[in-house]
């Protein structure tokens, strides 16, 4: 999975009738000191992620495992809402933190 | 998904006999800030998506879920018309702006 | 699918036994504006491409899904020989022409 | 598979149910003369790697296949903790260097 | 496929149970030009590829499919022994030359 920032959102009425439902974010992705990279990925939400927070992203075939996601086209998926990030034992990102 | 804009069209009659009938757009990457990137994506069609409108491609096993595609050689697929991208709350696109 | 052009092939005695009787191109990428791109894939071909053509390829477990290769580890077929690439409604690439 | 180097872990609580219970860890992509690469990924672990081992770690839907991990909504998992890499039959890693 | 040359063995004894039995070699790159690139992938081999051989690598899926590695996490795979590479008519490579 890749460390990514929620940006914003993708509407879209004319689209598969499976993707009726579907909450798109546009996630930027994080490098691994936490800075913003140049990539961005569309990602389908399951678990409620919020503007700014900094989640897990799957992509593949792994965006269609969480149920409910089987028969849509999708390619990348958020999967979890990151607490902490450690490295090298030393903290790298807390959700906790950004909150405030 | 990634974001792109349709810029036209790849027509061919020796092919896969499974492709007879897909319609194959060229599209050109769209980056985070909206501006046009050098990759292109050749993808199937499944929304009727038209010349220069920003749509949604889903890339790898995605491409064959849609209905009609599951036995087609495909690994590229328009799956969404975009109409608006917000970036930390501000609109990056809008359809409508673009179709006046 | 990316577009790509056929540059040679690749010969190989000692092989996955389901490879018997799979021809092997060696294509090179070709980029939106007609240019060819350093990166390269070998592929499996179904429709008969020669050198020189311009075709697309597939690649992922979408090389997998047409007749003949379901059991063959494959990541890259080539999936139909272009006729012709419009881009903004002029002609970019007609086969018709690079025969002549 | 890739060579990575363990660098840390990523805790969520808010995420797909499926991955309750799996444990995350922070890889950087390490190159084939052992140097550390801007890269990451972010993979489940199956095999109780600790921190600055040297793994293996595999990408895509190879991240499901191993037990217990199937229905998880997956695209990386480390598979094997390295004890050598021979590069021109000159050892290029030794854990057992590592762990003095 | 990618074209790959054999450099060297990587040996784990803590891994996916899977995983045992199987031989993984560490491939460099190579260009379309027999030019050593800077990538390189740990993958299985199924056809005894030795030292300095040049082979062809599949990725992603297609690593599973060869007898014996359905049940394996693995994302990469030697599937041939390259005899010839010929590239406009013109020979690349040559494992008889090689092997003098």
């Amino acid at each position: 999975m890749q460390i990514a920032k929620v940006r914003g959102t993708v509407v879209s009425t004319q689209k598969d009738p499976s993707l009726r439902g579907a909450k798109l974010l546009l996630l930027q992705f994080v490098d691994e000191e936490g800075k913003l990279l140049p990539g961005y990925e569309v990602a389908a939400d399951i678990v409620g992620a919020g503007l700014d927070e900094w989640v897990l992203v799957s992509r593949g075939s792994a965006a269609r495992i969480a149920s409910g996601n089987e028969t849509r086209p999708l390619d990348a998926l958020v999967v979890a809402i990151i607490d902490t990030i450690n490295i090298d034992n030393r903290l790298l990102y807390s959700k906790k933190d950004q909150d405030r």
